[in-house]
């Protein structure tokens, strides 16, 4: 995620979209440049199709202008949802490791040296192994190795958060039964538990649900087909004037497509992806300063 | 539902819409053209009515239009909606299933093979059955048969997955008076076994109840209507232009619809459904991994 | 409720509406055809007026139709929305019911007839007194009368789905007093009870209020003013094409506001309402299939 | 609140707004005739501008039109929700004293009149202080006086309803402690004991944040510049008929923002502010009949 | 926040905005004057291109204003659901210290002065501390300092609220332990200290996370090239008129995005910014009224 200051116009105006973004929007611009220009001069020039009687209207991307508007805010509004949902679990993962440690904290002895290390240990692995779960798999590496068998035990398991999870369930409830915790307490600790499953399952339903493909082209088909049009409607009234006119329009709906492709799977590691590194190292942060 | 490169424009814009979508579109559109070319030779040629110094407006196309636009994503909302809750619920279903496994792994010894093989098969029981149900039936052929009572009990039942759930609500609070789950897991573990009704009672909701009638009946007349009288607006100005015009709008205006047709009951098995089918396997696996 | 097959484009088109909203419409259609003939005739034939330099212009109509259509689409969403949390509501009370009788049947011992009965009488009582309760008031012969005592208790108590609340919850709790349920199956048992008073409060909430009276009224007021202005946007231009303009607006723009009306209140009779017959004999089937 | 027929259009077409939109509304509509009348007749008769070969265009008002509609939308929809949340809060507030009565009622004895009549005098007292909080201040003599020195408490306390709910929480706890209520009760009671401040405090919350400062002067500024420069898109081609286009559009717009203005605190005594008067005499009607 | 009435038009009108975003408005104002001023004079006075067969088309204007428009009703809604958000989680941090005051004020004895006095200093201090957390860093002298120690630890703790949050659970476990409160009443109490840390959480979820830095680019960018391109729709039409037209809509476009930009950081002391202060008192009161 980038850092930004909202309220310099000048710089964000001026600094161009993400590499990613530019790589279709350049070609798409120089192609829809060259197509109009040769629109107009056999329109105009060759044909002389302007003098006719009848002309195509203006009407036609009046009309379909604002179909295709709503359509692209529609768009706009589901992408942003999901990366605003996806900030919103982590947020979620953020209290939750908190008040799972904060309650740790209080139930355990001070002098509890042993439990507070493992917990302070194993609630960031379940983060940091969620955190590349949700890109190309767990990297053991970026965990804290307890001992010999966790390290095992993990590389067995399929599902790694989940057999994170099953460990922190496991000593939780054996620590109710040899009677550290009580029942009361053991309720209390179940929902930060079930939390942290529960926002891990909403991230992997964002991650392995693209929008249904049938709008996907949808969006896309009507975007192509719109800007293969505009010129048409433009040519009798604007001659050459079509041309900047038509790349203008070209430029602006593109970009929130590709922007919208950009921000709709927030936990990659793009310039628009959510900043789960960051929000990790914090987690562990606050863990540690709360239980050590 | 089909997995797909959304960053892939190429192979997005040049391929086909589902069978299904095509069955609709193809004839309509050419239909629509073969009405367009009439109207336009008999208002122009036959009858020279564009002589006439009335003549209809494409402002009523335009106005329409935009009211038709917004309808239409409303429309496009509706079905999105429906078909992102039923997302989110089979989301919450592997939450659910995933805790639920989780817990009682954490609750039940180690050595306690019965109970945890009868759960890691009557959980996923409960997720096949839900998911068949919620097509033509529960299909008793896709879950695991633990003994000839589970097979005739099921057949006798109407609502199948209500037994399974039953039967898991009975086992857990057998093992609670058996003295094996303490009171306080009870409360624990009853979080999940409520979800699981709860989940399938709102996919239930959402197959039982399309959007209402007069909404469904508007939507399509509304869309019907304006292509009818779409040529009119044009043939004045645009002459035979108009016809590739109308084809265009056509194509744009009822692909909306047909779509979110398709999207709106997301539980089946068309193209843009969702994969209940590979969630359930994963579920399965997720829980025997956890409970074995 | 009207059950539909939303892919059959032609019997949709074809078919009216429902007699109600025929009700408004046909007599309302016939005077805006009737009333723009007369303007017709009296700018064109009589006044002559479209011969003068200045001319109404078409322009206000699209202006005031866009923010027209963004406010029908505002009433249609806020309909719309009543409907569907009606189902969402009426779907949670089949979860309530279902998990309560789930619950039920694992606490109580298979051979508890007595309170078994009295559960699978009492539970589908307070749906079908809550079904009327949203319509005319509670019909006590739809109720399972299970002793004098209930009958006339019920007749003194006026607001009858409260009542049969408290008797639920008050044979909960003498079960627990009893020694039948233990204090944690009591905290299990409380949240569905606490979820039917919950639910019935808020079909209240809609069936009692309808949208602000300023906002109904600006709506009818805007189409009404609306569709008189229409003509003399189209007359200088169109002639005597006005007419069916007119009248076609008309019917786009009535039907929403008509269909809405129907929707917004969805516990009736009407042909767009819900299924609550249908979904309170469901529920009575469910309940009794479980815990008999 | 106004209880009405929503599917009486002439009731609702002829009916004039409350006094209070009609206030604003009335001289800001004969303002604009004058205004109107003015610019027409310096534009036309006195320095005949309209002979000019450039013209200012009505393109202004439709951009900008369509602009203003999607703030309006946005006004309205605010208003909307704010109102409707408010709604929503009170009928939390229905649900938690239900079922705050019906918990005591079958948690205390029958016989235990002393309990159940303080109960029945407390929570209406809670209802009653909230609804006068909400407006000018607690009104001592709309409460139930069980004591003097409930008087005395409660005049020297500033958050009345606080103090209220204080009690509440009091009582429910001497009794826990005394053994009348089991530990599981108490946790049952707990959740609708929470819900009173949590209902109250979103009620204060609502009316004591009207939207930001900025948006509400947007809106107005945008509104009249919009009718002030109105007149001049029209004058060209549409000459005095521009006056009444100018005074509907007026309406038209002023209408939103003076109705949204008016919906947006709804806990007052407005005519569409929610019945909460109504409301509360109906809660203590139920938690009288349930308790005593 | 500015108090403010929303019913006074007249000084709503004729206040300017805050200094913040007149001093954007202003110089931009004042540059597309010239600018516009500079292209009719050019294009008319100089080229005379206005005599040309082809004109650039207003249709452009429109078209783009639409899209333009759409996306500002976005970014508008987002900014206000951040502020809004904002206002909620506040919100709720007044009802959840309210309801643990009240706990604790019903659970401990009144003649327990040295708890109660305990957390009617450690609640505000929790607010207070998150308050500025949330701006620059917190501000040790705003708190209410029990001893030496927690002045020391705070000071070395890295994360504050965190540090008091812990002290607040702790307390309440040793008053667990020490049989001051039940388990029951532990249960009850869990739910308030976790509310603490979640709100606080999704306080900086908002502060942290601006809206993605591509959608801030494209707005900006959006608005910069619509009203550059603006006078050539007007100019051969409308003529020196076109530099009002400009000027006028150039302030109503920036306008939004000024006010959107004062509105999505609402913790902050911005003139549109949440009264966090006024609240931090208010919860500080509140506690105090409650507990002592």
């Amino acid at each position: 995620m980038v850092k930004y200051d909202p309220k310099q116009w000048l710089s964000l105006i001026l600094h161009t979209y993400s590499r990613q973004v530019m790589k279709t929007l350049t070609p798409v611009s120089i192609v829809m440049l060259l197509y109009t220009t040769l629109c107009c001069y056999l329109y105009i020039d060759v044909f002389e199709l302007h003098l006719n009687k009848f002309q195509p209207s203006v009407s036609v991307s009046s009309i379909l202008g604002i179909v295709l508007g709503l359509f692209l805010v529609f768009r706009t509004n589901t992408a942003y949802d999901r990366w605003w949902e996806g900030r919103r679990l982590w947020g979620g993962l953020v209290n939750s490791t908190r008040n799972f440690a904060l309650k740790l904290n209080s139930y355990l002895l001070k002098e509890n040296h042993e439990d507070r290390a493992w917990f302070a240990a194993m609630i960031p692995n379940f983060v940091f192994a969620m955190k590349e779960h949700l890109r190309q798999g767990v990297q053991l590496n970026q965990l804290e190795h307890l001992d010999e068998k966790f390290n095992e035990d993990l590389k067995k398991y399929k599902h790694k958060p989940n057999k994170i999870s099953a460990l922190l369930y496991e000593r939780v409830n054996q620590l109710y039964k040899d009677g550290v915790f009580t029942g009361y307490q053991l309720i209390n600790l179940d929902k930060e538990l079930k939390d942290f499953i529960d926002l891990m399952g909403a991230c992997e339903r964002i991650k392995n649900t693209p929008i249904p493909y049938s709008y996907m082209m949808y969006v896309k088909k009507f975007i192509v087909i719109y800007i293969i049009i505009l010129p048409f409607g433009f040519i009798s009234t604007s001659g050459y004037y079509t041309i900047p006119i038509v790349v203008l329009i070209t430029f602006v709906l593109m970009s929130v497509e590709l922007i919208a492709e950009e921000i709709e799977d927030p936990f990659g590691t793009d310039l628009n992806d959510l900043p789960t590194d960051t929000l990790a190292e914090r987690m562990k942060d606050n863990v540690k300063e709360i239980l050590l």
